[in-house]
């Protein structure tokens, strides 16, 4: 049977900054440059959710997608937007909130519910912006 | 002598929230949703600055786009980039920072300078998201 | 007060050909080429409605845009999104589905509701490929 | 010699439906929700053909890219360009119209002539809307 | 009879150079800044041509857009494409290839064949970067 | 510790051409086509650089991603934007100046320092234009 990969985008607008409670502003400034600026700033973050598995005969699916939309909307999406990743959101609790922790962070919530469908996680991408974009595999 | 449209796009990355200080969290979530979330959410700004006049018979420019390049990084993305527009912005003290206010305030912001620069300003368009768009054009 | 135009884009996947019925294959063939296609072909049409208000002081707002996307969503998306133009959408009945009758069509679909907000439609486009797109903005 | 992956983008404009003609239509729409609407609806895929190769020292080419081209639109492109999927593409018949069958499919009809160009494909990409599209490296 | 407008892209790619022959190095350098490097740069140039007019009763046409993209393509982007603008295109000859003399040149090409068809160019919109256009609207 | 992938795009304008000195006119256009052109073209190039490597624990960074940037402007862009690839910039001397060829002499720029920063590059994309682009892992 063929291994096929299948890829979900979401989007999310939400704030956040780059700064150590326990640290100067000099020193999170000489560390995190601008996105340490006390009072927030935020993105639209762009989110690319990829599965693999092998398609069904019946359904020609890997998986129903609309079923790991709302896996992703329901443990990450509605957690994050119109939020402050920093304040507002539990599984980033104790977490500077960088684009890499971001996306290590989505794949543990994803990571299970995902495989409960029958298929398996493959790669989380976040974009912070047109420049800047993180993938992570699971990897360790 | 023919008259041309130019546009130059800059980009900035800044928390908000839509809330009347005067108001309960009720009343501010039932007028403005999600974009109230009193711990603020932000947003990959993107600003298209078209100005108009007619090409320069030595240079082929309308403008030196680079000149309007500093004025618009001077006066807007400066103060705009990396911040919390209703905080951190002196243009926007005492205006909800709607994208229809942004665009209105970012316009006052360059209108004399580029006047200055001998051409005028013609539009000010702002993205907020990919679905979501001002343009203002100093019409009253 | 300053007028600001606001524009929410919104999309829809649908089927259609162009052919008059009463024309044969290869007149229809000659006149709209492969876009005659029998069996239909189909297109991601995205949508942008622009209106155009004075943003009220007290919210910053020209209107509340999550009112015009249910008013499009209602009038225009549901009707034409995974279905087939000429078949299915009671507003394009006996028109043929040229992308400007379309846009002519989401217009007086939407100006009366749209008016009825408090604000006045500006314009209607319609992207049906990426090489090709229509306005319309009410203009007889 | 280096190995370097090369990706040619081509488009094109289909109608489908995800339908089992011996399922009844309530049992399609439990499955397929509204991509089972029997007047079909349609898209704007994209799809990206990657090969892999060492580039020739003569021509810095790991292959001639006008003629990856060619063999695509030949044997993909104008099969599928303002056609019905399911009723008009003969490597098609047979086969729910599934992004992942589609993909499947479309690497079936290049593997081996772009094997006789002396490379070899590494990945078919069919973006069926912005937010959904398929990956197939020929694995199974 | 609406009166509409539709737009199709093309594109192409070309060297050029920004300098007054008549000026040394340094005073193109001080105008002109990078773009006047004497050994030529390039970008990838997207055009957008907009005409309108009233939709045919029997076609729902504006104009056919296959005319359209035809004559754009023999009066222009043949000549433009993969070639020196400077050097290689006989209606920039004498002009210096700033984005705004090209946007005008280009409307001079394409006016009078698009009025033959039946409608009227409204708009000439050139991108050079995807910082950077211009539109030209006839005026003068 | 998570291995995570991090992406810079960073952005050139470039002139260039696909010929062989040594060869005639002719043989160079029946292998290069219209890239071929004596009096060069040019492009819009779009480079992807992709690092790998584990989040510090401290900073949530597998890498300061402004010093990435900045190793990739001295040693790359500054040498490419608004340059010609074939006549201006050292590290391509003596090689045609395919998109192929492009990725590997970037790589080769980029391996070492990117080392010396504590990670390891991981995949460099080059895209031409919107339809053709190259990506080179490193791979012999």
């Amino acid at each position: 049977m063929p291994l096929v990969h299948i890829t979900r985008r979401e989007r999310f607008s939400a704030a956040h900054k780059l700064a150590r409670p326990e640290w100067s502003v000099e020193q999170n400034m000489a560390t995190f440059g601008k996105c340490s600026n006390p009072n927030w700033h935020g993105h639209n973050y762009e989110l690319w959710v990829t599965v693999k598995g092998e398609p069904s005969p019946e359904t020609g699916f890997v998986v129903d997608l609309s079923m790991v939309s709302r896996i992703i909307n329901e443990r990450v999406i509605h957690k994050l937007d119109h939020k402050n990743i920093d304040l507002d959101v539990d599984f980033m609790k104790g977490r500077l909130s960088s684009t890499e922790n971001l996306a290590i962070a989505i794949w543990e919530q994803l990571a299970e519910p995902i495989a409960a469908l029958g298929c398996s996680l493959h790669c989380i991408k976040v974009q912070e912006t047109e420049n800047n974009s993180v993938e992570y595999h699971g990897e360790r």
